[in-house]
């Protein structure tokens, strides 16, 4: 198809997708372009524990250049993509143009509010490390302004936490939660019992976990129910606002913090191709992943559509997305080496396992035909994870967190710092307030 | 002078003179309020390895609450100090205000311009982690546009760093940088070489670290130059713009990234204490530490004159905070079991040494009659540095970062976040310009 010496692979993204197809790809003589909008690879699965003040940022984030410092055919930029022309197989970043012989697209997706990009405001989403810290600095800043109130009312509003949403994100920030104040903050105030915060869980469908079997979602409840977390399920939310949540029953709950772990779609990015899209915004791609018409483009991870062997859409979930990663990264090795002119073969996605942690020794798991709750999927939570995280120094740095959290019921990250700045002009800083509620 | 079941002391500031006199203060009937801007207290010696992306932010924050929650007579508030009326014997926050019997002012201080605040839009200073992440996230980001950038001019202007100031956090800044670009960054970029980043101390004094004798700041000065550090001594700044700064010998220097590390001045909170200052903003305080005027009121730390005994002001310098802070509690223990009406002793600094880091292996100290240089300085100051550090799981982390990057060459910190918005309205955000040098 394309001259092997002189093809130039240009890779969007540098999640698990990106990143693995870039440590994948096999041919030191194609150049690849590598463009990420951040210097870091993060590891999503653990960025609950930094907005819950167990973890640093940089304990799960590692340089991309570092990564990929070993392969001198392989570029990193630091920029922005702003559009893209298929036509003349070219991707139009902020500071540049480049031209690519194939393009892999691993942008990832974005919190999604179902139509309501209002909600957004009162309650961020859990995707980027500034969400995090956002998200760590308002909670334990609630916890502060309620030292200083005097009445109950405004106690009982700055201490109440609530999760929309009960997919792994959720069960996990709400075990986090209810664990961050019955155990580490419990201690340290002398006004409030921060043990007596509410943590309650949302979810519209009659389960959490909805991608496990039934009894590994009632095991995730129970474990939930005994840290104190109040599981509400097929429940609807009906409207968010500062400090307040309205369910469909009618009811409002007065909650400072509320935490968006609802829903996600593809990037925004996705509009720009021209190919059809799903209703989460992710490109519709062909069996081998490459986009419809433009058997040069291929699609991978979070804004990628592809039915799995059960008829569904494939999760979209690390796993996944490195298995699409490799796939590519297969089709055009082949491709060069070959002169083009290779049948493609359709992506298998192989199902590794779903894992959800909840909190000490509290966690489920389905591996294969094997079902866990408890300490066992726990440790296998914890081993698999740090299997995955990327670099010797946060692995170890990571082990050592986890080991004296264990110990000693504290956290080591446990720092308000300002919010940082949004960079997009749309979105909004979270600010804290008590003065909505009637008296 | 005041009864002691019913006595209230309130401590502004939980830096090192703060914390200390609330560890240290003895009498468990009397009732201490510690109030500070932040929930935790911050190890300021530390500060330019996160701004250097060798340490993670919470590695040197400890909570405050968490450091001193063993102690049932002391309540921690996180606000911000307004004003004083110290005629009434009350502070203003705020959202409350406090009634003291006794007030301890442990305020700190700020980077300063002397008399050009206009600078500091251009050149930041490094006291806060909001500061540090700024610095960090701003080095990072040149070297990634340096890669982006097609001109040598433009590699050359954003590839420079200029430190202003010679004490010890210039000095270790300037090495910090020259480490992180000569080896940690080398390896990782295609189209720029880190190592070729010029690094350029500039201090108007004869000679750097002036406060050490000579034949240190020469020390200090050859292994800076070790390293790559243009150290440029007696020379003073006349102007700093975006990205530029003029001498006063009329030489100009294009630099991307100017660091200020030149000068340090009281909080300006001192000036509503309606009490004689010095030029930097400290209170002049009598011999005991307390404010003239007010027996009850004492200054401790970065933000008090007072003279040591070699007739020179007692340095701002941690150790010298802490023993004003035990000098203070010995006071105010006496006048309460003796119900006032004790003579108070003048407070004596003894000066423990001083000591500045330079790289690997590479530092200065003095300690009593004592002076070391290289190696062995090195290890007292990892020593020291290791002991003072609060709080266990921080030492554990830090030792283990340094031990990781002195093996590996690596910085474990090294990402780039959105810059943190500053809470107060004067200071800006930093942005990295080329477009100002003509061709």
């Amino acid at each position: 198809m394309v001259d092997n010496k002189h093809s130039h692979i240009v890779v969007l993204g540098a999640g698990f997708g990106g990143l693995e197809f870039c440590k994948d790809f096999q041919d030191p003589n194609t150049r690849i372009t590598l463009v990420d909008r951040t210097n870091h690879h993060l590891f999503q699965p653990l960025l609950y524990q930094v907005a819950t003040a167990g973890l640093s940022a940089p304990d799960i984030a590692q340089p991309i250049r570092s990564i990929l410092s070993g392969q001198p055919n392989l570029t990193v930029l630091l920029d922005n993509v702003v559009d893209f022309n298929l036509a003349k197989k070219q991707v139009i970043l902020t500071g540049n143009t480049l031209d690519y012989d194939y393009l892999v697209l691993a942008l990832g997706g974005r919190t999604s509010y179902f139509g309501h990009p209002e909600w957004e405001r009162f309650a961020p989403g859990l995707k980027t490390l500034e969400d995090a810290l956002r998200i760590r600095s308002q909670v334990l800043m609630a916890f502060e302004k309620a030292e200083t109130e005097p009445t109950p009312d405004a106690h009982e509003h700055l201490m109440t936490i609530v999760v929309v949403g009960g997919g792994p994100t959720g069960v996990e920030m709400a075990g986090a939660c209810a664990e961050l104040t019955r155990h580490v903050l419990k201690a340290d105030f002398q006004r409030i019992d921060a043990s007596e915060a509410r943590v309650i869980l949302i979810e519209a469908a009659p389960r959490i976990l909805g991608n496990l079997p039934p009894e590994l979602s009632a095991s995730a409840q129970r474990q939930l129910e005994h840290l104190g977390v109040q599981v509400r399920t097929s429940t609807k939310v009906k409207s968010i606002t500062q400090g307040r949540v309205d369910l469909e029953n009618g009811e409002t709950i007065w909650a400072a913090n509320i935490l968006w772990a609802a829903g996600v779609s593809a990037t925004p990015l996705t509009k720009k191709l021209g190919v059809p899209l799903d209703r989460a915004g992710r490109v519709v791609v062909n069996p081998d992943l490459s986009l419809p018409g433009h058997p040069e483009v291929f699609a991978v991870g979070d804004m990628a559509l592809v039915l799995g062997p059960d008829g569904n859409p494939v999760p979209g979930v690390s796993p996944a997305a490195m298995q699409m990663a490799k796939h590519t990264a297969r089709i055009i090795e082949n491709e060069l080496a070959f002169q083009g002119a290779v049948a493609r073969p359709a992506f298998k996605y192989w199902d590794k396992g779903t894992m959800a942690t909840i909190g000490r020794s509290a966690a489920v798991a389905k591996v294969g035909k094997f079902e866990f709750s408890g300490f066992l999927a726990w440790m296998a939570w914890l081993v698999v994870h740090l299997i995955f995280l990327v670099g010797f120094r946060n692995k170890i740095a990571v082990l050592f967190q986890w080991f004296y959290s264990y110990i000693t019921y504290k956290r080591g990250a446990r720092i308000i710092t300002n919010p940082p700045c949004r960079l997009e002009g749309t979105a909004p800083t979270v600010s804290i307030g008590t003065g909505e509620k009637p008296a």
